[in-house]
């Protein structure tokens, strides 16, 4: 075990670089900071390289189960000072741990050959926030989704916001980065009903037979999607809005489409047949 | 109208003061920032003492429209430099609107003599990120609820994070901030379902009955909802989790159970009546 007190240290400087997106894209690395977010990348197999702890910043008691099986697989665990982990960690309240793990991308043909038979997608389009693409994963990972694949991404899904507000199920959920008119062609040969969500659309999302094979596609925050998808898209649907405000945030509403398929599977086909349970 | 290009003159000062709560408690004052959150603002009677305004910072076309009416309405119109609009603002990028608006109190005997024959409320108690709250009012004017209650509240509801995430439904929709037995005891004598969400509940939230009054109980964002709530509440249900995390986000929990009232609702009773159509 190294420990650091000195915040010029290199590995210091090394982990903050990958703040950066360009430093995570020409080192293919990337920081997974806080306990759930670490346990959940060890889960989904992701190498981690190095471990900075801040043993004083600890918030529970299975630390150091978690470091021990990171350490196991191969890391290198660095202690560090209050102040240098400060200086690392990009949280308000930051835990006492940071990892570098290694970027692992996955193909279309890979997510293809281990989706299930009644595949669930999200098909998250140009989305800038990091934020609210971490919440889209959090809300797939919830309702058991197949995968989530980005589209002509604007954010990295490496981003350290991401990792954070998916709380970690960027690891254990399949994600592919992915060009758009590829997406669209593999959805068609896999025969899978593509939904987008548009004001303009007259059928409510609940009204909207979402039983079988289907991909929800969401897009950016200020534009909405493109026209490529939308005018492509099978089925359009949208939610009601009621109030004064005219959408909701992309991220809630990726998530009631997801829970809505859900609530439709488990309701089971035809539509309405919840009567028949 | 003024014209401000000192960082140091004293309307500027004095605008920037309440980004903290302290300054917002004392005074009763609070901002205002962006287009369609002044628009609310206006549209949902809140009084604006002054409008900073920086036209090279417009974003849209109509921004002139917004102005005189708030400044027909007795607002002092005050244009600055695009420095000293960026020392104001709180935004990643500002659009050259920035209002200082009275706070206005609304009380449970208010929201009781207003609100429509089948009431949908969120009850949330003890939110800690602003932005949460901020989403929490944005869905609930989405399903056109008849409040949001804030019970025991972390966060005062004029912080310019919940006034950005509402974008603006804040000043439309009726928001009450109340204590939590006060607020236990007004549901009861209006006969209003209490519902929590609990990960422990048996109940899947789409197989409770939620066609009557309902309010919707929603907790913090670490530890969930108080004993008090959690025992009183009438009905207990929870939402499916099919991935490696155990929770979803406060807020994406909330608008879940807020459009399922609203499925529930126009589907009308009793449950799986949607044959029924």
């Amino acid at each position: 075990m190294l420990r650091i007190t000195s915040m010029q240290n290199t590995q210091v400087k090394e982990a903050v670089k990958l703040q950066n997106r360009r430093q995570r894209d020409d080192s293919g690395l990337f920081l997974i900071e806080g306990y759930r977010e670490l346990k959940r990348a060890v889960e989904g197999g992701i190498s981690i390289q190095k471990l900075f702890i801040c043993p004083n910043l600890f918030l529970g008691e299975n630390e150091e189960e978690l470091i021990d099986t990171i350490e196991s697989m191969g890391a290198l665990e660095i202690e560090c000072t209050k102040a240098v982990f400060t200086k690392l960690s990009y949280r308000d309240r930051p835990d006492g741990l940071l990892g570098i793990g290694v970027q692992m991308g996955m193909s279309l043909g890979t997510l293809g050959a281990q989706m299930g038979e009644n595949p669930l997608l999200v098909i998250a389009e140009g989305i800038e926030k990091p934020g609210n693409l971490g919440s889209i994963m959090r809300s797939a990972d919830g309702v058991g989704a197949d995968g989530v694949i980005v589209c002509d991404r604007c954010t990295d899904i490496y981003n350290p916001n991401v990792v954070r507000a998916s709380v970690g199920t960027l690891f254990t959920l399949p994600v592919v980065e992915a060009g758009g008119s590829e997406v669209f062609s593999w959805l068609q040969s896999h025969n899978i009903q593509t939904v987008a969500t548009s004001p303009a659309a007259e059928e409510d999302f609940t009204d909207a037979d979402l039983h079988g094979p289907v991909a929800i596609i969401v897009g950016t925050e200020q534009l909405g999607l493109s026209e490529m998808w939308l005018k492509a898209s099978d089925t359009k649907v949208s939610i009601p809005m009621r109030g004064s405000a005219d959408s909701l945030n992309v991220a809630t509403a990726t998530t009631l489409l997801l829970y809505e398929v859900l609530r439709q599977r488990k309701a089971g086909y035809p539509l309405g047949s919840d009567l028949l349970r």
